[in-house]
């Protein structure tokens, strides 16, 4: 992507109509019966939700299918948001080949080996809007866009230090030390590869949904275990967390229009020309109202995380770029979420204004070194959409997970069950023996990933 | 500041002169003879260096001197860096008067409450490039702007919550919920004022640099006490840390290239014509040569934390917007850190291109409640430039101040000592007990603050 092609992209030069007051949210694109989905051999299969023919919640038909591995386990199910559910999950074995390099310094041909190289897991979860048909990209999509991007660097991956160049020749003696100086390791290139698939994946949504017509964004949540190590890269607002006997760890952060405020109004302030004169990039307690003209008021700007008190001008009266707290903040009176994937058509109602270029597709990645963990068999990873944690908080899922697993050591299927208690948690059920009173609304998805022997990968090579 | 602004200011249109490559520093002022300083009553005094005369580090003339209170000792020397040392200091009482407002609603007057009304402390040290001009004018501006700043929230500080309105009047009756939903604080209004403060501080430093006909640019680290909490606000390299008798905490985070990377490469990004063609925005482990052309090598781009592989383009042989590792990390081949105060007229040698629109004014400022952290009589803040933290971590400083406090509690001047001694075990002295081993070259100096009755700042209003 060059600036040029951000300028062209985003930075229109014509009259635009005049706009109306924004959307809440965007609107759902007409309805389109999911497809459903396979997940087997070597290549990811995706889970989606059925739509929700009655007023309960209804399970997801990958209930009790069996996993490529038995590792992870999707629940998902449709409440009471939308008439089809916008969540998709994507999972199974991920298998990254070897490029063989020819020896001659013009040989420009490669052989790709046929057998599997390395082998790692691989679970997704996307949480549409705007209609399920970018989460349905995304899932479908996503794993091979990161499959190609290891394939690309795999070479590096398994070195005991990634190469200055990975064709491995024409190398200076010096460069070895030029890459321990800047402290570059394998596991570099996996959060390089994540962040290139991300984009890449993107792109593909951006193209699909334009030559089909279709529109809509979702998040991104992705947990990758290859060569003894966990990735955890996120989009969005879904989360994941480590849970183990004594330790609950985020693994991710939220992305949302608050969280990212100071990025966000740094690029309006940078390009005010994406606002179009009709929003104000400042940011106020509440809406301003012409009776707060020539008061000072608090007040936000893109280089302050203090707060400061201003004199209201005319301008200050437009509508905010990012309004509303909580659930209810919204980027350009539209979005819930300032990182996600598509998107790429959407713009403030009846108005020019695009959302995309406050958007990021490129996600935040952690990284959790197994082997030093020494994961027990009860230390799990729970991935979930927001659904989930509106309603529990962190250690709330951690006791609901302490006070279920060790009374089940003898079910084989008892993190399957584990991912069923959670969403059942969240949706006001009366036979719910944990129900912690409050009830989600949203769509809720649920990974739960044991780690225990996930370090297994690394010997795969 | 505008975006026009910004625009007219950093984006020229014309033709620029071919360049050179760049130096490794900004090269230093003529050789002026520093002032030397006030610090008494209640404007803070400002603490410089005396000019080295001889091979061996002198003292500064502070050394000894009676300080507006018991608390914090500045102890600067000139070590082997520079003709005149760049490094200056500021401390002293921070008084903030209130302004009173008239009760008519038209009533524009306002009447400036002769008293002080609140009172904290103002620690603040400078570390000049490029001459020591704009480390002297922060010296002796900064605090003036933080007051002013400060008065002009004063009363929102001391509400309850900071009012929506700050005049007091036209409240809507549900401002205050407004205001709590989004979590507003008194102490959010120090640290906006702190961080409108360095920026204000910045404009005054261009100005007066401008009309004299002066150059350089300063990195400044700011303490402040106030109603219980400590702020310390960064924007450079130095740090500020908090020493216990169980616990060493930082206060601060360096600002430098390197750490900035991505923020730099971003507005490069955004903004190529800041490069004038002459610099690569991309991050490769060493400078690439023309044998390196059609190669894949390791790269980082602004959107990444990992690494990937590139296939060499000759764009790619260009000069590196970020060049360096660790101290020899350099922006534009010529500044060692990413933000601080002044540069406004800091080019790359022999060129148009402009540092400035790539560094930041602003400040991070980190809060610590004094009244929560109960402080013992040894508990401190050091802080200090850059010059001490080449030679000594964190963890060895705080063995450092442990060994030295308990064994001198009758000393009247052990906190002064002990920045004494800080600062003689970086210099490589025969006579240092704890000669750590290492030698700093750079200009050091050091102050300690012992936090044992700081938190009285709360009742003085």
């Amino acid at each position: 992507m060059s600036a040029d092609w951000f300028r062209r992209r985003f930075l229109p030069g014509g009259p635009l109509p005049a706009p109306r007051p924004p959307r809440p949210r965007a609107s759902p694109v007409p309805y389109r019966r999911p497809r459903f989905l396979r997940g087997s051999g070597s290549s990811p299969g995706t889970a989606d939700a059925s739509c929700r023919p009655n007023a309960r919640p209804v399970r997801s038909p990958v209930r009790g299918r069996a996993l490529p591995w038995n590792a992870g386990y999707a629940e998902i199910i449709n409440a009471e948001k939308s008439e089809f559910n916008e969540d998709q999950a994507a999972c199974g074995k991920l298998c990254i080949r070897r490029f063989e390099f020819g020896v001659e310094e013009d040989q420009e041909w490669l052989t790709l080996c046929p057998e599997e190289f390395l082998t790692g897991h691989y679970w997704a979860l996307f949480d549409g809007h705007g209609g399920p048909a970018a989460a349905i990209l995304a899932a479908n999509t996503l794993h091979s866009c990161l499959r190609r991007q290891l394939e690309a660097v795999v070479e590096g991956m398994v070195a005991p230090q990634p190469p200055m160049h990975l064709s491995g020749h024409c190398i200076r003696p010096s460069d070895s030390q030029f890459v321990e100086e800047k402290g570059i390791r394998a596991e570099d290139l996996v959060v390089g590869a994540l962040e290139s698939a991300f984009q890449e994946c993107d792109e593909v949504i951006g193209r699909e949904l334009e030559a089909s017509g279709q529109v809509g964004g979702c998040t991104a949540l992705v947990a990758v275990t290859l060569q003894g190590k966990l990735y955890v890269a996120n989009a969005g607002d879904s989360r994941a967390i480590l849970v183990r006997r004594d330790e609950v760890r985020p693994l991710s952060s939220e992305f949302t229009p608050e969280t990212e405020r100071q990025r966000i109004q740094q690029l309006a302030f940078l390009y005010p020309e994406l606002l179009a004169g009709e929003f104000t990039r400042l940011e106020f307690p509440r809406r301003l109202k012409g009776d707060d003209l020539g008061q000072k008021v608090l007040f936000r700007d893109h280089h302050m995380s203090g707060w400061s008190y201003k004199c209201v001008e005319q301008s200050d009266l437009k509508y905010p770029l990012i309004h509303g707290q909580g659930r209810q903040a919204r980027l350009l009176g539209t979005l819930a979420v300032s990182r996600g994937l598509g998107d790429h058509q959407l713009k403030v109602l009846d108005t020019n204004i695009q959302l995309k270029p406050f958007l990021l597709s490129v996600p935040q990645v952690t990284v959790l070194d197994m082997d030093q963990l020494e994961p027990q068999e009860e230390d799990i990873v729970v991935m979930a959409t927001d659904g989930l944690w509106d309603v529990l908080s962190n250690e709330q899922v951690a006791r609901l997970v302490r006070s279920f697993l060790p009374g089940n050591r003898e079910d084989p299927h008892r993190f399957s069950e584990l991912a069923q208690m959670l969403i059942h948690s969240t949706q006001g059920k009366d036979d719910s023996p944990t129900q912690e009173g409050q009830v989600s609304y949203d769509d809720v998805s649920v990974f739960v990933i044991p780690l225990h022997n996930q370090g297994q990968g690394r010997s795969s090579h």
